[in-house]
Formats: structure tokens, C-alpha cells, sequence
């Protein structure tokens, strides 16, 4: 298969819309040099660009659908920490061989949630290379809206939604070679879009958990110019993490990536919003902590002892 | 280095002007996870990706200073294509190790392009992997004035910029092992955006050469409903060229990748254009053909005999 024959199967696959539905804004999609997109007047754009490359972000195993998924997950995972209404995307594709059944599963995985979450594929680029796939996505949000990692003022509540651990759990069971049955944990996050969007006006910062909750509550803090107590025992486990010793437990909900859940600060006058939140979006949301004047995270066990996990994060890169 | 050191290193490095230059439009740059943006009430998103990968995009001994140079020309040259004005790029680099040293050579390249282009990096992604480098640029265009492949009618003349030729002459000397002094053919493309700029509203359609002129005239053919006839006596040869045999030459022309100069195709009623641009611009500007009314492209030599080039284009994919 060739390059443009490859463009064209995933532009027919996926949901563009151009010319269909005026709502999508796509004036010119997927087919010539560059995509022609209409905002909705008076707002701003939001834009947000991830890679992830096998063996780095996803084992060499991962299935082709969820690779689909999940890269864009992973962006619009991005959007959503923003506050952003997901629009469009444009997806760069680097791959050892043309092989047209993988782009059939991978193109079955990207497809569902794009139209789930309502985004249109309009730029598309595939290279010859090792299995890579870059994403750009691109939102719309009110000006001045847009939640960011600074805004957290001291006394403000920690938030996190959904579960933490299990994608680092499950990562550590498949390089074992051990059976999981929880593996959508690791391969199927999913963007908390519409959670994203109910926090603007409301959260004092934001960030998605890719790197792990201390990593990223670390960039939160220090573009806030804050610290922050974290209560362990208030960490809302993932299940898989059930069998395990505490100090295990913890260290996977403190350190382990890839969960792409959103960690919010709230100040506590909007607190009964969460229960709002909880009901009509259906989802999990604990408080963990508080954020503190200092300039250092504290995390304290359920006997009020400090605890320090022993992995500092998700890094990509070693020092060299 | 760590991923978030890389990204600032960058950010540092590089032109971004967030609240500086309010014209930038860059209402949150850098260091979130995502940027805003502001575009000009009234326009349009011009939007195109494009992945250079080490080996397949550019030679592996290719200086970093010229990488970074080179990722960003050529994801200007599919905004030049649309007759687009530049106005932010986002970055997403692969990297298998964190060299400071190569990253400075690389941000010397692609600031020194994106200053003299006016654009602003917004978004970056760092990560560990083979060398591979993505961009995605966003520009801005009055609704409906994009130039695109399709649009050109029979009778319209066919014009190239620049020179044909010298990138994949370049490349083929790299590969054998020859000396040249010519390596900026390859390695140094020009986006030819003031020209795209300047062809609104009068080219009826427009395509940058990166696959090679028959390639890409293809592209412009099919999506135009037309066919075209070359005079290849009118080929704008680069001069490296000069010292093989025609057919040689011509094949270069006909079928080298790599050169980024723009095609576009002009209502012979707009022919007066091309001295003002020409002068304007300090640009060449090459009648090499006119747009007929059949579905094939013809190559006519200087005696006026079909020629057939060995190669189809450059293609990423081999079969499979």
C-alpha cells in the first residue's frame, strides 16, 4: 500500500465530517496540504501535541485497537485538564511496514472514541519508521477560562478522579509475564472531557496524571507556588491493587503513570460541587489532601507518618 | 536531563513571546498542557502535521543545527501551499538520548527559521525513541481564500519556484559516498511563503513540492479532474545538475523528492502576475506546462517526444 493510499483508508475510516455537519467547522479535511478549520467566534484555540512510541509508552504487544485508543486518549486527556471542548485532530503515523490490517484495528480503536467524544480526524501523515504515533489536538474554550497548573492557593482541596495505580500495576504484571485480566488499565485510559469542562469556574488548577500523581502534583505545586499534604490513606486505590502490601499499594497510587485521571485543586467554598459532579457525571471524586504555603509535598500515612516513596516519578529521559 | 528540564531548554531557547508580543495571539505558551491561542477574529485555521524521521526524512549523519531547520520548513512549506500566514508551531521530539549538545544545535536551527518566519513554538513533547521529529503548524487565512490541489482548469499555466532536482541530486551523492558542497539543497528547503501568500486569489491551485514534481503534479491533477503537459526544456534545473546528461537531469527534475518549492497552476489572465512576483519577491518563477483537459500527464522533451521517467515518485511504503 502506498502513502496516499494509506492516508485515504484512514480518512475513509474515520469520522471526518467536512462539508456534513457545519457544527465540526472542518472547511477542507484530510486530502490536501494542510486542513482549514472554523472557530466559533470568540473563542480561543487550544492546542496540545503528544508522541508515543512502542516500548516506551506502550509494551511491544500492545494491540493495534488500543493503541488507536489510546493516543488519542492521551491527548484529548490533555484538553481535558485544559477545561477545553475537543474538536479536531491530526494524526502523524510512523510504521515499520503499510500492513492494512494493523491500520484496520488501530483505525477501529482511534474511530470509537473520536466519535465518542465528538472529534474530527483532518490531518493525517503517515512515514515509514518504528511504530510511532503523534497526535495534535486541537479545542476551543471561552478566553480566560482555561484551567491551568498555577491558580492553587494554600487551604484549597486536592482532587483526584477515578482510581490510581492500576496502568502502572498492570505494566509491571505484563513485563513480569504475569496473567491480567485488568489490562484495559493500562491500554483503554479514558479523558475525563466533560469533568474537564464542569471544573472551569470552579478549580483553582489542573493537571491529567500521566507521569504519576507526586510528578504531576509536583509541576501543579510549583507552577502555583505552593506545597501540599497528601492524606495516603484517602488515595483512591485502584482495584488490582487489592492483593498487595500497603507500602506497595501506595507506591503504585503515588508514582505510576498512565492513569490520565484529572488532580484538581478546589477552593473549599465550591465543595459542595463535588457531589454535583459526582452524581451527574457519573464518576469518582476524592479528596487526597490540601494544598499548604509551603514549597514541599508531604505525604502522611494513616497514622500520620511521613511517607516517601522510593521511585520519583515517571521520567523519560536518564541523565546524561 | 529530565523531560521537563528538555522541554524548558526549549522553551528558553526559543521565540515564544507569550504576553510579550500580543500580536503573537499566544494567550498560554509552554509549560501547561496545552496553549491557548487567540486567533484574528474573522479568520480561519490553516492546520497541517508532518514527521521527519532519522534515516527516511534525512540522512543519519544530517547536523542537528539543519534538522531543526528543516522539520520546520517543511511543515511551513504545506501552510505556503495554502497560501497561509504561519503563526505557531508545536513540537513533538524523539530523542534516544537527552543530548544538550544536540539540542542546542537543533533549537539554533529551528529558532533561527521560526524568528525569520514569524512563528512561535507553543507546545512541546519530548520523549525517548528513535530520532524523530514531529511538528505541526497552524496558521491563519481569510475564509474561503486557501489555495488547494484542486482548482486548476485546462488552459491554465503550470509554474514551479525555484529550482528542481538539487535535493535528491544531493542525497544521491550523500548515499554514494561523494563529496559536495551543495548539502543546503537537502538539508536547508526555503517555504516559499510569501509566494503562497501572494497567489491567493489568483492561482487556481497549489501543492509544494516534497514527493517530486510528478508526484506531486499528480496530486494536483486528480484532485483537480484534469491532466497536464510538461515541456521539460522549460524545467527550471538547479545547477548541480549541470554536469550530468539530460535524461539524468530530467529524472532528478521530473522525480526528486525533497525540493519544497511551490507548483501552482494560473489562469493565463493572471500571466502578467508572475513579473511583479518575480521582482517582488526575488523569486523564480518557471511556466513549465499547462493543464489539460484529459487525466494524464505528459512529459514532453525538448524535441517533442514523450519521455517516461524510471521513477514514480517517492513513496514512504513499498507494497505489501
Amino acid at each position: 500500500m502506498k502513502e496516499f493510499q494509506l492516508i485515504r483508508k484512514i480518512q475513509q475510516e474515520t469520522s471526518v465530517r467536512e462539508g456534513k455537519d457545519s457544527d465540526a467547522g472542518v472547511r477542507l479535511g484530510i486530502g490536501d496540504d494542510a486542513a482549514v478549520l472554523d472557530l466559533p467566534p470568540g473563542l480561543h484555540l487550544v492546542a496540545s501535541t503528544d508522541t508515543l512510541n512502542v516500548g516506551v509508552h506502550f509494551p511491544t504487544d500492545t494491540a493495534p485497537v488500543d493503541i488507536g485508543h489510546k493516543c488519542l486518549a492521551v491527548n484529548l486527556s490533555d484538553l481535558a485538564s485544559m477545561g477545553a471542548v475537543p474538536r479536531w485532530v491530526l494524526l502523524s503515523l510512523s510504521l515499520p511496514t503499510a500492513d492494512s490490517q494493523w491500520l484496520q484495528s488501530f483505525t477501529t480503536g482511534f474511530n470509537s472514541l473520536a466519535n465518542r467524544c465528538n472529534v474530527s480526524l483532518v490531518g493525517g501523515d503517515t512515514t515509514s519508521g518504528p511504530l510511532s504515533v503523534n497526535l495534535t489536538a486541537l479545542g476551543v474554550i471561552e478566553p480566560g477560562m482555561q484551567l491551568m497548573r498555577s491558580g492553587a492557593e494554600p487551604g484549597d482541596l486536592i482532587i483526584v478522579s477515578g482510581r490510581l495505580g492500576g496502568a502502572a500495576r498492570v505494566l509491571q504484571m505484563i513485563l513480569a509475564g504475569e496473567e491480567t485480566s485488568q489490562r484495559h488499565l493500562l491500554d483503554r485510559p479514558i479523558p475525563r472531557i466533560k469533568l474537564g469542562q464542569a471544573l472551569v469556574g470552579f478549580a483553582s488548577a489542573c493537571i491529567d496524571i500521566s507521569d504519576g500523581l507526586l510528578a504531576d502534583l509536583g509541576h501543579l505545586v510549583e507552577a502555583s507556588g505552593c506545597g501540599a499534604h497528601i492524606d495516603i490513606g484517602e488515595l483512591p486505590a485502584a482495584e488490582i491493587l487489592d492483593d498487595l502490601e500497603d507500602l506497595s499499594s501506595w507506591q503504585f497510587q503515588l508514582t505510576g503513570g498512565d492513569d490520565y485521571e484529572l488532580l484538581f485543586t478546589l477552593p473549599c467554598r465550591h465543595e459542595a460541587m463535588l457531589g454535583k459532579w459526582r452524581a451527574e457525571l457519573n464518576i469518582e471524586l476524592a479528596i487526597i489532601g490540601r494544598i499548604t504555603g509551603g514549597n514541599t509535598v508531604v505525604c502522611l500515612s494513616p497514622d500520620e507518618e511521613e511517607f516517601h516513596p522510593e521511585i520519583p516519578g515517571f521520567e523519560h529521559f536518564r541523565s546524561n
